[in-house]
């Protein structure tokens, strides 16, 4: 038996190492076209950004390795140029002996990975314009930020040297490699904007969760440019370049990181004839056989299930194509394995801070038409309050309004994210339903939680909600109720709603005659955790009230 | 409906709070013996080292709020002295104005704690020796570590002061309060030297995981006496005390911290004539209910249902205790709510490190008599290696060995404890086997996780004994397998065990002539990730062969 594993990073390493393991006896080659094997992809952005000090340190895995401790005649710089899916064959061009070669196999496993997208914008080759997918990539970056860069011609009377190192970067796409590299280029004192097509940052959470993404961003001094495309790039004044926008806008830039996502790579799918889905990836089955059944495909390049949502999704994550790896190695050795799917638990950091989700977002149930959903906003402690570095934790939870289900969380902050994530990505994947978190146990010392945990605190809200003892409302869904704000006349003073009628929890139970009978009443506080104690109150007087699920603190990054 | 809650700190607090809402006209009445309702117990010993400063930042809820917020007749400093089950009446005893009234009920509901463990040996009542459970016990430490001790009389030369602080603190008791009192102590520059009476310190782990802890804090400079219980106290010479142990052992200490433990405070119990369990707490079935069906009890004082073992057990821990307050209210307002029972889940901070545990210990299975289990070892990186600040986080994970259900987990380290532990803890909830954890979906970054995840990795591991393809072994039954270190030479040389052939892995499959064909092979290298490898080429070649679990990195703490 013969094995060919195309692509040597993520997932197809996996695989060949794993392979191995199974059979010693297994021919196996893997190619890869780049210069290196099992790199850490991931950490690009943490290199040009200085945190990771030595490219060496990225490379995880070497050629010789492969060949030494696995027995797997790894080749780099090889890239395939053809694919004969009937001979069962694939010809192999070396890059740099320029020799090409045909090697038959009995499997071909094909681990292309993605390709940033890089659109035929007028100036898109011009020097300063950069992707971030690969070991060359990030090094290229940091030469260029290390370069000199000649300021002369320059119109400014600002005083600014003729000859300087790049003090402006403009970053194009708002996901994570966009917001990693936004970070980075701060970290390395350059001033940083952002611009990104959507009307939001971090495509993957809802658009009012990402409204904090985008504070955060400004509270770290980057200018953050939503809803404008990028239209094309010219030389600029100063020496740099400039980014020309849809809207008409320009913004002087040093450094370009174009980072508006990516997409498969096709072309060994093609040579191969294989089915591709509806979403321009690979189409797979669970045991990761494409419609060749000798021909199984991993990683990026795949279209793989969600399995929240039953349908088909492009999920560009380590995590994923490692596990896909180990699968595909397993099937070849003739085992039962099978991909479960996908839940899209993903992380990022920025600063101080973590974003994080797990499971659907509510666009995703919209874009479906699902809806038998609910969902809560809360803002926690992430641990003990009176314990120093507490900080406020920002969670969505998005859940079956007819059972309970879980369906999907996003969590944020600069404490304790981690551990909320990882909590509710495991519950999705059991099927827990919002009752079991009501009930999970977990770990509880004042430095890392609070007596009912977040993810505790979650369950209960939103248990409150399905049980129907909280009735519970957002802001962008009030109508005509009658809105009660049951905060501190302090707290009023410094911001206050339109229209609000103020009645301090202490005193709502005697001056439950001010308030309508016959209106639907919308409570608020800061956080809801007052106005759920009133709330209570109203229901059990025959009011018909309501929580606003998240209050003043969902109120100020409400989606637009 | 009259309910009188007795105990306002964790679970009684939450009960009163739960009930009020889900009742506005129950008539409440909460009675606390001590000065303070709902106080932060949790956070007592990071006030005495001086992480929380301010003692008012302990206090969490006050009387004034119970009575406002909630409506609940809030009765500080007030004990009962009597209760009659019969009549359905308690006898209080007001302890400022010493008066004395008797209240009826119609459910009563006990949360009385449980009290440190303070046994009756000499000295104990001499002024220096302290427990740690109530805002004044924690007061009166910092007042006696802020004093002037006079050390006049010293016979000392070493030119210390006549009058100066406390120096040495003894700690006895290594469980959870006793290891933060340590670290707390060594905050405030305090010598330390923790005493415990078993062979280990944090009891719930296993011996051989507490090894791991004992080097710890020998590392931040505590004395660590074990197997030695305290024998009693004197005075000292230097002004200060003197411990005694069992042993005959004399320690100096300026201040001295009893935390052998608490038990369940049954003067209530017994009062009402309630029914105890074995363990010494109040038995109580899934709905908090007494033997008494109008008396309900809660929190450290009860025993509860370990869900893992199906045993009773004491959980003296906040997390069920709020949990079981909010049952407890559901109930009295006519829910069908049900107490699922515990699985021991909990972490404990120690200096960078902490140290966490859910579900059972393999030393419960012993106790038990239950052979059904598998247990692994690992020591994967908290976060992917290249990235600044991994640090290596020790794993043991217990499963069934008949069906793979995970039935505990213990984890410590520098980095990345809390998002282990919460998950190992939620997959333990809801019935997960080590093959779901090896398909979890966990957040991963750089900066948090690696690709494989060290929960998907003790999966993988875990998976790998069940199905066969890694027979495991373990250091202490080795019986006389052969010895085979897959290490380089150049690791051989810096530690090496007695007895063990090194054939370094990439020369395995050139030597296996080497190697016994007759006799078990036990392959280790320093992780058991190489003789991983190793175990899978001589199995294939037709090999017995077992892979040491955790390898080297098991060896230096194994139980002795």
């Amino acid at each position: 038996m013969k094995v060919i594993i195309v692509g040597g990073v993520a997932g197809g390493a996996s695989c060949a190492a794993r392979l191995r393991r199974l059979d010693e006896r297994i021919e196996i080659l893997m190619v890869e076209r780049g210069p290196y094997v099992s790199y850490a992809n991931c950490g690009l952005p943490y290199h040009v950004g200085g945190t990771i000090a030595e490219e060496a340190n990225l490379l995880v895995a070497t050629e010789q390795m492969f060949r030494v401790l696995f027995k797997v005649d790894c080749r780099i710089n090889c890239e395939v140029i053809g694919i004969n899916s009937k001979a069962k064959t694939v010809e192999l061009k070396n890059h740099v002996s320029g020799e090409v070669t045909t090697e038959s196999y009995d499997k071909l496993v094909l681990s292309p990975g993605s390709a940033p997208i890089r659109p035929p914008l007028p100036g898109i080759d011009l020097p300063g314009i950069f992707s971030v997918r690969t070991v060359p990539d990030a090094r290229h970056i940091r030469e260029w930020l290390d370069r000199d860069i000649d300021r002369t011609g320059s119109t400014s009377f600002t005083g600014v040297d003729t000859i300087s190192k790049p003090k402006n970067a403009v970053v194009i796409g708002g996901g994570f490699i966009g917001l990693e590299m936004v970070e980075n280029l701060k970290e390395r004192g350059l001033d940083v904007t952002l611009v990104e097509k959507l009307n939001q940052v971090m495509p993957p959470l809802d658009t009012e969760m990402a409204r904090l993404v985008e504070r955060y961003l400004r509270k770290h001094g980057v200018k953050v440019e939503l809803s404008d495309g990028v239209a094309g790039f010219q030389k600029g004044k100063m020496g740099g370049l400039e980014v020309l926008t849809d809207s008409g806008k320009v913004y002087p830039a040093d450094v370009v990181i174009m980072a508006i996502g990516v997409k498969p790579e096709l072309s060994l799918a093609k040579m191969a004839g294989i089915e591709i889905g509806q979403l321009g990836g690979m189409r797979i089955d669970d045991q990761m056989k494409t419609s060749d059944p000798d021909i199984f495909a991993l990683g990026d390049a795949c279209e793989v299930k969600n399995f929240v949502t039953g349908q088909w999704a492009l999920i560009p994550l380590a995590g994923p194509a490692n596990r896909q790896g180990r699968i595909v190695a397993d099937v070849i050795a003739g085992r039962a394995s099978r991909f479960r799917g996908t839940q899209g638990t993903s992380i990022c950091k920025l600063f101080d801070a973590a974003i994080a989700q797990t499971g659907v977002s509510e666009k995703q149930l919209i874009a479906l038409g699902d809806k038998d959903y609910e969902k809560i906003y809360l803002y926690p402690n992430s641990h003990a309050g009176y314990y120093p570095g507490a900080k406020t934790l920002p969670v969505k939870l998005i859940f079956r309004k007819s059972n309970g289900l879980v369906l999907g969380a996003q969590v944020m902050g600069e404490d304790g994210v981690p551990k909320r994530i990882d909590s509710f990505a495991m519950a999705i994947q059991m099927g827990c339903t919002i009752y079991d978190l009501e009930e999970s146990e977990l770990c509880y010392a004042p430095p890392y939680g609070t007596g009912k945990d977040p993810v505790n605190f979650a369950g209960m809200i939103a248990a409150d909600v399905l049980r129907g003892d909280m009735p519970l409302v957002h802001w962008d869904s009030l109508g005509d109720s009658f809105l009660l704000d049951v905060r501190s006349p302090q707290e009023v003073e410094v911001e206050s709603v339109p229209g609000a009628v103020n009645i301090p929890l202490p005193q709502l139970r005697s001056r439950l005659a001010e308030l309508p009978r016959d209106r639907e009443i919308a409570l608020f506080c800061r956080s809801a955790q007052r106005s759920y104690y009133a709330t209570r109150i109203l229901l059990q007087n025959g009011f018909k009230a309501k929580n606003i699920s998240g209050s003043m603190l969902s109120r100020s990054h409400r989606a637009d």
